[in-house]
C-alpha cells in the first residue's frame, strides 16, 4: 500500500468540469438538451447549435435559470461553413473549446427497395458526415492549439443490431459512427484527445414519446421494444447523463474509442 | 440416430452452385477477380462490372479459358442508373440473378484535419452508397420475382479496429458495411435472402503488392502489419475463396448478417 | 491479372480432406454425429468418443454404410487420463491426427440463487475443462510431431447473449469457449494450427426435439425462440455442416480464432 | 421542452452513494484497494475480504484515516462457506448490502501443452467460480430481501483478445466473466439488480509494477504492451475509479450486462 492519491480522497474531482467550454450540436433534441442542462449545472459554458431557433431560445432561458452561460447558433453541421461557424461561435464567446457533443441526427424509416436514395443520403449525411465535419473542424483547432479535448458522439444499439422496420439508413449510419469513434480515438490518441460514443436503446424524446402512449400503436410498439429490454422499461434522458458526464470529464482520460451501451440490458440479453 | 440425410452423404452438394447467375462489382480488383474465377470454375454464369474496361476484357478471356460464361459492363455502382444497368445486363444475358458480390470500393488515406470533404465522401460513396444502391436494385428484383438470393459484401478488420494511418474514411465505411450487413439480413430474412460480409486483413492486390516488396518502406510496413497477424503472413486472395464460396452456396442458407473474419487471427490476437 | 492459380481453377480442392484423421468427442450428440458422417463422406478416418456406447456402435455402423472407417472409445474428456486415451486410440488406429472436433458438452438450467455448486461445476467442466484438456493432449502431439492440425469447438449464441432461463452455467461456459478459441488460436498460430468455433442457435437434437413438438410447452418455447431468429425457423444439424467442413479443411488455413455464428440471423437482429 | 428534472439540476446526485454498504473481495489488490478508498471517500461502509490479513489491516487503517467505516474478513471466495461468511460479516456489521465488488483473482502464465491441470483450474476457480459463488450468495440475500443491488466484476481486454504468453487460463476465465456478466444481468434484471464489469489493460499493481521498471525485461515488456495502447501509457488504478463509481452509483441504474473497457484505447486500435 502507498499514499492515498488525490482522486481516491476526492472521487468527485474526477467529474469536475467547472469552467470548461462545450459545443453541443442537436442541442434542441432530448439528448442534446439533457447534456446542455447537465453540463450547465456542472459549470460548463455552452455553445448550442440546432436548426430549431425557438427551441434554442427556450434552452438558453433554462440554462440562465440554472445560472449557466450559453451562446446559440441556428445551424446544423451540414457543411464546412456550418461547422466552422459553430466552432467560431464558441471561440468568439468563450475563447476556447474543451468538449464536443455531437447530438444532431435524423432518421426516416423505409424499406430499402422502396426508399429513395436522397432520403437514405439525408440520414447518412446528418448522422455520419455531420459528425465527421464537426469533429474535423474542432479537432483541427485542438491540435493546432495543443488543447486536449473530448468528443462524445451518439450511437445506438442499432449500430450493433439490425432491425425489421426499414432501417438500412439508421443502422448503417450508427455502425459508421461506431467505427468513426474507434478510428478517431486511435488517430487522435497521440494528442490525448478522447473520442467515445454513448449507445442508448429507445429513450423518451419528441420523436419517440408516442411510444409511451396508451393507444393501440403505442402499446404494441412499446410491448415489442420491451421484449428486448431486460430491465423492463424504455429509457429516459436522465438515464444517459451519468455516462455522458463520465465521457466528458477527467474520469475518462484513459478511456477512448468505446461505444458505451446504456440500454436497459438490450445488448446483453 | 435416424436416417442419414442427403447433405451428410454428399457434403459437397452444400457447395453446389452450378447454373447460378452472379453479379460481381469491382470485378477487376483482386477479390472481385478471385470470386469471378472461383464461381466460373464452379459453373456460375457471371455479370462482371468494373470501371476498368481493359481488365474486364482480360478477365472475360480468363473465364472463357476456364470454360465459363460471362458478360461485362464498364460501370461502377455510383448511381441508380448505374446499378440498374448492371442488374439489367445480368438479366438480359442470363434471365435471372442468384448471387450479388459487391467487391467495388475505394480508399485514400488522409488525417481528418487535413482530408478534404470530397475525398472522404468519395470513399464513403464508393464503399457504402454503392453497396446500398446495388443491393436495393437487385433485392427489389429478387423480392418482386420471389427469388431467394445471396449477397456477399466486403468488410475489413478496419470496420472493427481503428487505425493510425488516416483512415477516418475507410474505417467508417467498413463499420457502415458491418451494420448494413446486419440490417439487410434482418430486413430480408423473411424472403430467405442471406446477406453476409467477408472481412480480410491486408491481402495481396494491385493496391497492396508494394507491401510484399523488399524496399525499406515495404519491409517496414509489412513488419508493422505482421506484428498484428498471429499466423505470421499477409493474406492472398486464395485464402478468402473458401469463405466466399460458403457464403454464396446453399451451405450458408441458415447463416445471415455475419461479418466473417478471414484475417490470419488479427481480430483474435 | 496474372496466372490462374490452382485453387481458383478447382475451388473444391479447398475442401479436400481425404485421408485426414479426426477425433470427435461427444460423437453421439447431434452435432458430433453430423460431423462424423460429413467427414466420413469426405474420406476422413474417425476416432469417435462418447459416454454412450450404444450410440457409438450405431454411428460406427452408419459410417461403415457410408464406406468410411472409424474407431470408437467410450469416454468423455473428463480427465487427463481420458483425453490421453482418446488421443492414443486415434494414434493407434490411424497413426496420426489432423482434426479435433470437441462436440461434447452438458447443460442443466437453474437460477443461480438455487443451483447447487456441483451442478454448475459439472456444466463448466464438461463445456470448458474438457475442451482445454482435449486440446492440450492433441495439441502437444501436434507440436511435438510438427503436424499442422485444426481444432473445431462448439460455442453458442449464448456465449454472446445472456438468457432468462437459468443459464449462468451454460452462458458462462460458452463465453469461456469463445475466449479459449481466441487464445489458443493466438498461442498456436506459430505452429500454423487453426482454432475456431461454430456458434449455433437452437438446432434439432435429442435434447431439443421437444421444441419441435406441437404440445403447449413446445409451441410456446418455439414461438419465443423464433421471435429472435430472423430467418424464421430453428436450425438443423445439416445447417451447420458447411461451416464445420470449412473450418476443418484447407479453405480455412488463414482463418483462426473466430466464433462463426450460423444462427438464422439471431446475433444480427 | 419541459421541466428541468432533479438529476439535470444536480448531476452529482447521480453519483451519490452515501450510506450504502459494499462488499469488496480481493480488497488487498490494487483495484480492490482503489475501490475501497474511493467508496469510503464517498461515504460507503465497507466489508473487505482478502486472503492477506496484513494488507487488510493496513487498508482498514487507511479507511479510518479517510473517516470511513470498514470491517474485514480474511477469506477468499473459494467455497460456499467462504462466501456466506463474507456476506454475513457485512450483514452483521451493517445490516445490509448494496454493492458487490468482486476484485479477487489469480493468474499464472503457462503454455497449454505444459501447464498442469491444477494450475489452470486454480485460475478458473479464482476468476470464475469465486465470482459465481459470491454473486449467488449476495444475490440470494438481495432477492429474498427485495434489495436492488449492484454487482461490479473485473474483466480484462484479455476476455476479448488472445495472448501469446501462455494465457489459456486467464483469457478463458475473463471470457467466462464477460458472459457471466451478461447472463446474470439478464437473469436478475427483473429485480432491478445491475451487473457490469470493468475491463482494463495492464495497470499498475503489486503484480505488474515490474513493467514500470527500467531494467531490460521491464523496458521490453512495457514497449510491447504500449505498442497496442493508443493513448501511449499503461494504466493506473485512478484511471478506473470513475467508471467503477459510475457502475456502483444510481447513474448506472439503466445500464446492465456491459463490459466497460477503460484500456487506453487498446480494444479500439
Amino acid at each position: 500500500m502507498g499514499e492515498i492519491s488525490a482522486p481516491l480522497r476526492d472521487p468527485m474531482s474526477l467529474f469536475d468540469v467547472t469552467g470548461k467550454v462545450a459545443i453541443i450540436t442537436g442541442a434542441s433534441g432530448a439528448f442534446g438538451r439533457g447534456c446542455a442542462l447537465t453540463l450547465a449545472s456542472m459549470g460548463v459554458k455552452l455553445c448550442l447549435a440546432s436548426g430549431d431557433e425557438q427551441a434554442l431560445a427556450e434552452l438558453s432561458d433554462e440554462i440562465e435559470e440554472l445560472g449557466g452561460q450559453s451562446v446559440t447558433i441556428p445551424r446544423r453541421p451540414d457543411s464546412t461553413e456550418d461547422v466552422d461557424a459553430i466552432r467560431d461561435t464558441a471561440l468568439n464567446a468563450f475563447g476556447r473549446i474543451d468538449q464536443l457533443v455531437i447530438a444532431s441526427g435524423y432518421n426516416k424509416a423505409g424499406f430499402i427497395q422502396d426508399q429513395p436514395l436522397d432520403e437514405w443520403e439525408r440520414i447518412m449525411d446528418a448522422n455520419v458526415r455531420g459528425n465527421w465535419l464537426m469533429a474535423k473542424s474542432v479537432g483541427k483547432w485542438w491540435i493546432d492549439n495543443g488543447v486536449v479535448g473530448k468528443v462524445l458522439m451518439m450511437s445506438s444499439v442499432r449500430g450493433r443490431h439490425g432491425n425489421y422496420s426499414g432501417y438500412t439508413g439508421y443502422c448503417t449510419s450508427k455502425g459508421a459512427i461506431d467505427a468513426l469513434t474507434r478510428v478517431l480515438a486511435t488517430e487522435w490518441a497521440k494528442y490525448g484527445i478522447t473520442v467515445n460514443s454513448i449507445a442508448p436503446t429507445v429513450f423518451r424524446s419528441k420523436l419517440t414519446d408516442w411510444m409511451w402512449s396508451d393507444d393501440e400503436v403505442g402499446q404494441a410498439t412499446r410491448k415489442r421494444s420491451l421484449s428486448r429490454i431486460p430491465l423492463g422499461r424504455l429509457g429516459e434522458v436522465e438515464d444517459l447523463m451519468g455516462m455522458a458526464l463520465y465521457l466528458l470529464a477527467p474520469a475518462s482520460d484513459f478511456c477512448t474509442g468505446q461505444i458505451m451501451y446504456v440500454d436497459g440490458g438490450y445488448t446483453a440479453g
